[in-house]
């Protein structure tokens, strides 16, 4: 095992099958060193973690939670692109968060942390990555949140 | 002509003028292997193919083919910038996706896939990408739809 | 001193220190020859110089202000991840422009030059960059405009 799988064996971490392309786009493309993975949403064992707006409908622990989510869920669909070898990955380099959420609602960036703290969490200081943490009035499957990546792989 | 003009052809697409720079923004930059292609709205013979929020203003079908619109103009874009060769376009590597909807509305996925499906028609396996689709309250110019992309090119 | 120092001192613009990383993200990550910023928001003097909507609690011309404040910090932000060399920079790339407003609001391209025409300023022609302009209805810490950034960097 690498030691990327070792730490997320530590983690308690199983990474998820991949969801499949059920439309025209990818999971993941890379162009060069980058691997850019699509806009995840917080699906655990076939359902969403979270549905609605934060904070009127979803808690922000549960939107945090759901950010986690989206995040082992975007390194899941890395590791599928990469052949399975997740120790190709170099580092972290972006990530894109929308929080579904209330007009005037301001704690994106807390919500967003529970993707940014569990790259962190597997890779160490190459988790860490430039951030945009933004509000929306709406989300696919009325998720709660969605997070895309850029990998940077060899 | 190329593959991929011959391929517009059978579509029965022409590309139409790009847009102008109308601010201190350009419509696309290369960096690299990457062109970035600024956020496209459907503008169609000099008027926009929709206005407002889905659904209340603006049908699932009609976000649709603006989406497609958007496209089809991120196309003409491309083409200019790389002095008219479509050729030079290796791959479609991400769309990013804005739809101007009320809150609540969830098929983000299914709008976005006006745009999507046309990179596919147009470049087939080599248009397939990575996406980020989500909603938001208001776009440029009322238009319902926002589509930006990151072309690999050489 | 640089061209570009000498430039901004022609300008009148000192650039502030950039934010320390506060969270498991950076501000700033660099992968081959680019040079992603995280989403800033307006920070002058440790205030956001504008919170709430566009128009009903921030009016354009404010916005614009704030979004050229997001674009300094953006700046400051890549030097101190360049080791202080701005020279290092080669061009701008892409802005994603993200304007906290009301249902309908459609001028967030003209909220969005205040970023944009500051770039422009600085480094002439190759501060011209691809763009997306979008309208989202909430942004962290309650600011009118966030602003992220793509920098060619050698």
């Amino acid at each position: 095992m690498s030691a990327i799988e070792n730490r997320l064996a530590d983690l308690g971490i199983t990474l998820p099958e991949p969801p499949r392309p059920v439309a025209s786009y990818l999971p993941a493309v890379q162009s060069g060193n980058l691997l850019m993975v699509s806009g995840q949403i917080p699906f655990q064992d076939g359902e969403l973690l979270a549905n609605g707006a934060v904070p009127s409908k979803v808690s922000i622990d549960l939107a945090t939670a759901a950010a986690r989510q989206c995040a082992i869920n975007g390194l899941a669909v890395a590791k599928s692109a990469l052949g399975g070898e997740l120790e190709r990955i170099r580092r972290v380099v972006r990530l894109g968060v929308f929080v579904q959420c209330d007009p005037g609602f301001d704690a994106q960036p807390a919500v967003a942390n529970g993707a940014s703290d569990f790259m962190v969490e597997v890779f160490g200081d190459a988790g860490r990555h430039a951030r945009a943490a933004v509000g929306v009035n709406a989300l696919p499957l009325d998720s709660a949140v969605e997070v895309e990546f850029v990998f940077e792989v060899e």
